[in-house]
């Protein structure tokens, strides 16, 4: 991704968030994100086919640069709770510039059916991108949860990550205090129930959530 | 709410949705909507000084609607999750002819500080009323949770609620078949949980939630 090729798709992802910001996402052409990145029309239009497209790019740089700053502290934590925390936080820091431009851009987003929702086959790639990180956060913890529940944890993180996402593109505090408190109070409520599930008196309960993730993947 | 005020009130709110239905919210005047409804323009500003409110009155109607649907079914259950299940299908029978209105809406609603959020100071008296019907689902309900708990359930049902709307908001499927089936496996999961909440070794978890709850509203 460092490749000649990979900095002018970044460029033009770079560009486009600009202009996003400044004029939304509405008021912005493919003759302008191309102009501000300094490359032809063709040449941005031959990495990205559509605004939409340009979007999907961003998801995958956000995941990319998630990834990036969430490793090193998660080398050095072993503790659920502080795993989960730590990569919150580190989506945090890395999501933080986008905020303003996340307020308005979602009410896009969150529209049903959507290509950029979340839960689109267009995002197919970011999401996946995405569970895999909480992926490596469940398999570095000294934790060993309901083994049929276990299966679909990496999910269920990733929807209380979107969770937090969503607390987040409305909260107006400084720095993002209040999704920062958030993540401090919710990852050791959700260490604990992972820790919990194995008891036989919380089992049933996590079967009763594998099955509803189940059905509802279809 | 019978009277010929309420009945005016109702017309006019009545015909605000089949106009926002048929127009959209930005596409729709007070004018068209007086029109409508058979009265004057300043008839119609006698009871909504703005667009904003018409759709503060059709949470106000909604919520009203929900309660009058539920009560019955509430009167002939005491297992909590049969009252949680009953009341969650109670509001997508009564919200179902808004669905796709709701659709389209939701981009609006959703945006951080708009005045139509289900968490603004102008919706506090359609949320009071929601947050009640809530309260009485536990009341006559034989369980009996962790007691710090308790204080906050009726809010956290009410939030539940809220993450159904959202799911159904986005749910395409024949008569909201899908909500339908996540109430049906969310409504035992909650109700275990909310009667595990007094077991020892669960009651570190329940105040942890209390805890957040409370922060977050500050």
């Amino acid at each position: 991704m460092t490749t000649a090729r990979g900095s002018t798709r970044e460029a033009i992802v770079t560009a486009a968030l600009d202009l996003f910001r400044e004029r939304g996402f509405e008021g912005t052409t493919m003759r302008a994100v191309a102009e501000r990145a300094g490359v032809s029309v063709g040449n941005a239009y031959y990495y990205f086919s559509s605004k939409d497209e340009l979007v999907q790019g961003f998801y995958d740089q956000l995941v990319a640069e998630h990834r990036a700053l969430a490793l090193p502290g998660l080398a050095e934590r072993t503790d659920l709770a502080d795993r989960l925390g730590a990569t919150l936080h580190a989506w945090v820091t890395v999501a933080e510039p986008y905020r303003e431009f996340a307020g308005r851009f979602f009410a896009v987003a969150a529209q049903p059916d959507n290509p950029l929702s979340p839960f689109s086959p267009e995002t197919g790639p970011a999401r996946a991108a995405a569970v895999d990180l909480y992926r490596e956060v469940l398999a570095g913890a000294r934790v060993e949860p309901d083994p049929e529940l276990a299966r679909e944890l990496p999910e269920l993180l990733w929807l209380q990550h979107l969770g937090v996402v969503l607390f987040w593109v409305h909260d107006r505090s400084d720095g993002a205090a209040r999704t920062r408190m958030l993540v401090d109070r919710t990852a050791p409520i959700v260490a604990r129930l992972v820790r919990l599930s194995r008891l036989p008196v919380l089992r049933p309960l996590g079967r009763q959530v594998v099955d509803l993730v189940r059905l509802l993947r279809g």
